[in-house]
């Protein structure tokens, strides 16, 4: 799993059904990295660090065994210091 | 998942059979960086900013558990500042 | 999926009896990068820019959901300008 | 399968259900490296060099089909010198 | 796959169950970068050039479904000049 800081939710109003209303949020490993989207299964806030899982390990982690995620948040850490 | 933008479309009339005739697009993260390709679940355009699927998920967000798909577009962003 | 070039077949005369007879073919991404093995489920000749799928969709699109590869040629590219 | 170091043990309260009680460990690859997170199948402890698995494989690992992991550390090394 | 030299096997006296007594090998892309674990399936000694599967293709490899592999070596190359 990686370890990835909450950045902002994202809104995209045309996708696919299967995604339902799940939050979507962008998260990156550090400042300037990349940004990728997550899917929340635990309810956090812009600022926190959190376990995002990636794989196949991801959709069962999102709710359902055909949810389309490949990164999802399953944890909030309780202290990090990156 | 990830954050791309939609290039352009990809023709590939030479193509096994179980693809049928999804579109296919080329879609890249940043202005120079490598290509990719993904199959459009959703309706996009080039210029799009749009949320790709990996992994096993690629395949049922793209129709069908056997659909050979790494990378599918599963949503369009709303609004998105690179 | 990634846009591959073709470079050459590969010899592998003592491997796993689940690969069977299926052609094995150097690709990369572009001059210089990193060679890959890839699966040919479409019948392409060096020098061709094609579509390889990995992940799970690799095993499918080889013909088998057991067949060992986690990359595979799905279709050849009709143009491709690098 | 990556080899990595063990690092400390991650304590994260508010996690999803399905994580359990496994212990989660912090891992990187090299000082300096990215680190990421990794379930503990074996019982290690920081400084042990270990291997870790990833993919769908991090699941069955883990000790069950349904184990929201993508990084699993399944057995430790006994002479490491990297 | 990718195409991989061994390097030497690798003891993990410590390991789960579920990867028995088939033998590790440490293997890497040439020389300097950095070492990932592969499970031979094909039986190979140090200095042979292999190609290596990755994904949920590495465990049925490996010779079962729920084998904890992530990176199976499947074939040993013929002829090889990197």
């Amino acid at each position: 799993m990686k370890i990835m800081r909450v950045v902002k939710t994202l809104v995209s109003t045309n996708r696919i059904d299967t995604m339902g209303h799940r939050p979507l949020l962008v998260v990156q490993e550090k400042e300037g990295s990349a940004p990728s989207v997550a899917v929340d299964a635990v309810g956090c806030v812009p600022g926190d660090w959190v376990i995002c899982v990636g794989s196949s390990a991801a959709r069962d982690a999102a709710g359902a065994k055909d949810y389309p995620s490949d990164l999802t948040i399953v944890g909030i850490i309780d202290h990090w210091a990156p």
